[in-house]
């Protein structure tokens, strides 16, 4: 069972920022060598898929831990609300038009979690709709795994002070004005009704692919973990370069 | 008029390789920040059209040349032969589908200009056809620009007997088998015929946006001069955070 109140957003106090951020750079650099193969062998793909509230920095995660990857074998999907076309559709209609061929490492920025969160937080969808839900994704997730896709789930923990903290910058950063939304307030007001969806949801679809829970108060302990968690995921694949064709 | 024999594939001998490189590394920190108010923006867009022939060191020169660029505003498109369903559109079918959305920075490793090298050089089409094909590039090169798609077309100039040292490297390096092709050969016999169409190509097509000869037989080099071109090309738009919404 996952309590997100008992899961601390920052780092363990014996973490050695230094030094951790120096293994986050090897791993980096072993990280491009790794994407590399997958990409040569043209087996296996990635899907990593980053979930996390407003303002919990998954935009600046996905600039600095995949910037050793070669823009060739990766792109990433930033979800926003679905355009007329897609909302015409079941949920995952525009998802599974996304997802990684072989070779491939896809980044997703929300995912179809969010077609679970926001149903529930803001009760737009009978109960039953939403609770088919669950399944339907785990099933999606099952569907990739036989194909050779390697789904990697992270929710990004980050405090309310923080949160609130990150989102002020926003009306008062000429550079960040254009991530300010209006709606901001209303997420926070919302947040212990995000916080329980996404404890049930850590627990209800886990059965294909883990959840990762990272502290993310600070950057660079937030980078490390999924840097690592990415590295000993392709280190345990069996990723070769293939042989004379 | 070009005459690629007479436009050398090396470096001018004044250049400074160490000095150049610390420039490159200079601009692409800079590309960084280019990049991200591209994106926050969200007015103009880049397509960048890398061609050449095999071994010419395209997929080198996307790896290296955007690696300081955030992978959330680049997207990397490397064609290849059509598949059944493309072969049953126009050419410019699967092309028009990804062009870069505003804000966005998409790199063509190959292009629609494939459809007139290769069919020119194995004369697999009428000579009227592809004669109609000069036009209509040019003309979807002028639909981008009217909807500020800002469009840079780079050729990796190589010479013949470093195109024939790399073809070799990938039958002796085991981390380059993939990408060796039975075709090779057959793509080298025909180097002068593919050099007299690319000539004639970039004459007839400069109109809406003219072709950079890049020097391509030191990597250092060729990396250099493309970040420089967009670098200058970026510096030269009026890009601007936007204001408070």
């Amino acid at each position: 069972m996952f309590i997100l109140s008992q899961i601390s957003t920052l780092p363990p106090e014996e973490a050695d920022k230094e030094q951790l951020k120096k293994v986050t750079q090897f791993m980096k650099a072993e990280l491009s060598e790794l994407q590399n193969m997958l990409y040569a062998q043209n087996k296996y793909s990635v899907l990593v898929i980053i979930q996390g509230m407003d303002a919990s920095g998954k935009d600046g995660l996905i600039r600095n831990a995949f910037s050793t990857i070669n823009p060739t074998g990766i792109q990433v999907y930033s979800w926003k609300k679905p355009t007329e076309e897609e909302f015409a559709h079941d949920f995952l209609w525009r998802i599974h038009k996304a997802v990684p061929r072989r070779g491939m490492m896809h980044i997703f920025n929300r995912s179809h979690y969010e077609d679970i969160l926001v149903p529930t937080v803001y009760q737009t969808h009978p109960a039953e709709i939403i609770e088919q839900r669950y399944r339907l994704i785990n099933d999606f997730e099952l569907l990739l795994k036989q194909n050779y896709t390697v789904v990697l789930k992270f929710y990004l923990h980050v405090s309310e002070s923080e949160q609130r903290e990150r989102l002020a910058e926003r009306e008062t950063d000429p550079t960040k004005f254009w991530k300010h939304n209006p709606n901001d307030q209303q997420t926070l007001d919302n947040r212990q009704k995000f916080i329980r969806c996404y404890e049930t949801l850590f627990e209800r679809c886990k059965e294909q692919a883990p959840w990762h829970i990272v502290p993310a108060d600070k950057n660079w302990y937030k980078e490390h973990i999924v840097v690592k968690t990415l590295w000993e995921t392709l280190k345990k694949l069996p990723l070769a370069y293939p042989p004379k064709g």
